[in-house]
């Protein structure tokens, strides 16, 4: 009997490689050389996503990759990872559109563009630097062995090499204490969080120390994997809250988590092993083992905290809306059924109230909003809109539900900005779409959403009603409509709608449209923000046009056009538009701080305790506002 | 069918009573009642310890119980708990002495007598009370319910309430504390350990709040129950280290960890199941619920705290001896598999070194020997001898291994000191002796051992060698012996030994006698702590006759006749008697302090680093002195 004999395999152009048993698909060994590949279709084939070159050792097609690609690119090499078996050794280009990591980008790089350019309005003092203070830090040691002249108890003998003390630890590492320093040789890497020595590790590994921040949005999640040493980012993902199963908003989930058997647990398992899922891809991406990761911060509203650490969300479904935290929580990765260092620690961010959680107050101390000494005010758009106002130094917060239709929920052909999102629409004589990775379109993401709906004002194909009208119905132009536009006015299962994308362009053949009803969602969800963002002005004395600096944050794909948000009535008409800045996903950004700095943590404390706690729903004017806000500005059409 | 009715049996006189089938026995009874009876023979009827007498409602007597008592105390009422049952309603008196509270209160109730007549001798100053700074404390509130108009979170609500703030606590609280509150009505207690917040009681519990202080002999486990809130003791019990079944000693538990498969798990799961039984014991006897029980504190030898935390005790049985931790131990008691409060906390002592652990620590604590501003020594006498002396302001700590013999383990009739334990031999004329409990004895403990050499000694029936002589090997007296003590001077088993109480007059119908062997191993006890006492006094040039305070700790029976303990050398003979104290079972009365009290963690831990460790062994003149203190002293022959 002969042994079966393992092949390398060389990927481009990262130069990792693996060795892996022919018959190995090629999805597989990527992994094994700490590549992850998309495969959105599971690997079934279906999809045609996972497609890479292999530039040496191409093993026959299969009927399946026949049907994705043509004789010519199969002669190239083109493969799907998903099918295309190891034959014998290979070399293989990997394009960065099939790598996960590309569209796990998407989601958390732009506000880090942007977050230079806004931090020179503000002054800086306050703002705590990322790495100060830092949660976990290491330092590589060497001690004197023990001795019958120098019996000092391995503790003591190791405080004594760091120069620090007294040291507390767990029991679970006093257990091993002994042996792990005899193994080391008596050197080897403190990992010190405070005065608790979390682990003590065989070698010199100061230069491995990982942070992870979490976004738990109500539709999406988003994580990075950080250097907890430097704060530079090693990894990103993102990806569909399970939860969403359960119901679109938090109000469904917390009636879930009251009506059903179990609704509770499975509420948390479904997140929580989502995160957990999603520190297994980072670290596999950045080739970073799970036990190096010492620290996770978690920032999301109210009820999504809640459901995390596996807290009724009960009381915040009935008046008057009461969470049962407040405090940020501090607790044990493993005791949430997380999987990092065993002994590595969980924060959780303070909450404002029942409304406005722990995603605002990580907006808060990433925007260093309070640092501004004019009318302020920070948006962050999610499933929740969450509104804070500065004013004379007092900041008052406030949440509506604006539904998921800028994540692209409830939108007929809506996604979230990855691959194949229409991230971006201009109509200047002909209708141009922007699609991420520079792909067929596969649906359209809540800045295309914005973007669409304003172009669609401007040349008044949408009344100020929210009513899509055929070329016919239209009042005449100053300048004629572009032909393109009038034709893309179509019906759409029986509904008016605009055509994006026709069936021969985009990914799977069908076309995307928006329909009367994702107009209606639309309207729903700038109004309710819009809404709120009028009381907040209202109870402070201010006008829009007050305001002197407006941050905007959001996962919601890339830029926000700020004209655009303003001529669908996002936000009021009357803010100088140079006042408007696009922050990012800032509370992935928060999250990050917390995640690297103990002063993040104190800061944000702080902040939670700060501001006040507005209900919007026992505001009598909120319904009136709402309302109105209902109708897109009358100015709009006409800019 | 008939139901079968419970009936009421009452017992006197604490007044207690219990709801039972007939059919149940009386010890089941009453434990039903919370009142624990001893039961020696496992409730076989053998051993007539149990006995009660019903007043009403008595059973007919069982064959065994006619074998016990006589008619007319059948008649009386006279039964055994563990035979009788009940038949009716029926009201028994339980004589103190069959209830196992009175055995398990001898081993801790002595030094408590002596405390305070010692703590005369000292200044006070720097010995903690032990209820300043408790570890756990209670208050209750009454918070206003949440309105639209008071709408912060709950656990902020609750702070504001309690009048402090930020509160910790822990995620498994988080997940209760709404529900909590909402059925206590916002009225409640809250348990507080600093500033996390333990748990909120429906109700108010503030009367509630108990601690267990373990003392973790080799030999002997003793513990006690107080409330957190005055101090007072509830319960106290005792057994032996379940350990011992492993070895004698803590070497060769080391061995056994070391060597046997499962063996340290093994180990720490014999100890902990002890403590955790005796915890329920302690429980029973107060009427106490488990959960009520907030804080636990342990101090024992190195080697037992190390085995008690699942901590491998490896190094401690190679050179050069070196223990993992050092600091104290903080976890929670779940972690530990004890069951009190679900998140309520271990305190394990700090040790000064390999030897010389965290019973000593307790000792110096409970004694407040650092205090004394003149030459003193403190001596723990147990299967280890621990020995600090304090000269100029300086500590230094030894351990010797003085074996059990001290504890009643490897002496032919040893017994630790409970009910039926010779505790004083006196001769005057004849033999006298006192038995624990006042019942026929079963056995001899320390304190009798000790008194029953010294005796021998002073009636030369011993030599200074330790070698037991007939009456016609002695030199002739001044006085003439006694003849009761000539005739106790038997053959047993071929040895030549002394004749405590003979076949009738003890609980099981054979002889107590001491032999030759037993008094080996007394010499070899009291020799190794002498010895360690020598080499202390002259590391620091001092003479014996120099100290001006000694304070004896140990859980060994019953006062140390300070006369005696110097007669047969284990005391040096040029101590002036009067500065000998007795301070009982200071590992325990030190374990209580820390139960109690913050500040006695901190004096502890503070206490433990400033004691220099004495390794014994690397005394080039330790087997010398160990040969000399072999010898019994000659001028105590002769006092």
């Amino acid at each position: 009997m002969t042994r079966e004999r393992e092949v390398l395999v060389r990927f481009r152009p990262s130069g990792r490689e693996a060795f892996v048993l022919p018959g190995t698909r090629l999805v597989e060994a990527a992994a094994e050389a700490g590549l992850l590949i998309d495969v959105p279709c599971g690997g079934e084939g279906s999809c045609g996503k996972c497609r890479l070159i292999v530039v040496s050792g191409a093993a026959e097609p299969t009927t399946i990759e026949r049907k994705w690609f043509s004789d010519e690119e199969l002669q190239a090499g083109w493969r799907l990872a998903c099918q295309s078996a190891v034959d014998g050794p290979a070399e293989v280009d990997i394009p960065s559109v099939s790598l996960a990591t590309v569209e796990q980008k998407i989601l958390v790089r732009y506000q880090k563009k942007n977050q230079g350019k806004v931090s020179e309005l503000f002054s800086g003092k306050g703002v705590p630097t990322p790495f100060s203070d830092p949660p976990v830090r290491k330092q590589y040691v060497e001690l004197s062995s023990p001795t019958r002249g120098d019996d000092l108890p391995d503790a003591l003998r190791l405080e004594r090499a760091l120069g620090v003390g007294p040291l507390a630890m767990d029991v679970s590492l006093l257990r091993e204490l002994s042996a792990r320093l005899r193994e080391a040789g008596f050197c080897g890497t403190a990992v010190l969080a405070g005065d608790r020595l979390l682990d003590f590790e065989v070698g010199n590994t100061e230069a491995d120390a990982f942070a992870v921040a979490v976004d738990l949005g109500t539709t999406t999640l988003a994580g990075e994997l950080m250097d907890l040493g430097t704060g530079s980012e090693w990894a990103t993902t993102a990806r569909l809250n399970p939860q969403t199963r359960f119901g679109d908003d938090v109000l469904s989930r917390i009636l879930h988590a009251r009506e059903k058997p179990d609704g509770l647990a499975r509420l948390q398992e479904a997140v929580v092993s989502a995160v957990d899922e999603m520190i297994g891809e980072l670290c596999l991406q950045a080739g970073v083992p799970r036990q190096r990761v010492y620290e996770l911060a978690v920032a999301g509203n109210t009820t999504m905290q809640q459901l995390f650490c596996g807290v009724d969300p009960g009381p915040l479904g009935e008046v008057p809306f009461v969470p049962t935290g407040g405090r940020g929580v501090s607790c044990p990765a493993a005791e949430l059924g997380l999987h990092i260092h065993p002994r590595g620690g969980v924060y959780v961010m303070p909450a404002i109230g029942g409304f406005v959680g722990g995603d605002t107050v990580a907006g808060l101390l990433a925007t260093g909003l309070t640092d501004v000494q004019r009318p302020a005010l920070f948006v962050d758009i999610g499933t929740n809109g969450e509104i804070v106002l500065l004013a004379d130094g007092r900041l008052s917060a406030a949440s509506t539900a604006a539904g998921p239709a800028f994540e692209g929920a409830r939108i007929s052909r809506g996604m979230r900005g990855g691959p194949g999102a229409i991230e971006k629409v201009v109509v200047d004589g002909r209708l141009r779409i922007n699609v991420i990775g520079n792909v067929p379109p596969a649906g359209i993401c809540g800045s295309g959403l914005i973007d669409a709906a304003a172009e669609l004002l401007r040349h008044r194909l949408l009344s100020c009603e929210g009513r899509l009208r055929t070329p016919d119905q239209c009042a005449p132009l100053a300048e004629p409509m572009p032909p393109d536009l009038a034709e893309r006015i179509v019906l759409h299962d029986g509904q008016i709608s605009f055509l994006l994308a026709d069936e021969a362009e985009t990914a799977d053949g069908r076309p995307i449209v928006l329909t009367q009803r994702d107009i209606r969602e639309l309207q729903l969800a700038s109004g309710a923000i819009r809404a709120g963002i009028a009381i907040l002005l209202r109870r402070a004395g201010l006008e829009p046009k007050d305001l002197e600096l407006v941050l905007i944050g959001g996962g919601f794909g890339n830029f926000i056009r700020r004209g655009n948000a303003q001529r669908i009535g996002l936000l009021p008409i009357e803010i100088e538009r140079r006042h408007i800045r696009y922050m990012g996903n800032t509370s992935l950004a928060g999250a990050r701080l917390a995640a690297l700095s103990g002063q993040a943590r104190r800061a944000a404390e702080e902040l939670a305790r700060r501001a006040e706690h507005v209900d919007l729903s026992t505001d009598t004017d909120f319904s009136r506002e709402f309302a109105e806000a209902m109708i897109f500005p009358e100015g709009a059409a006409s800019e």
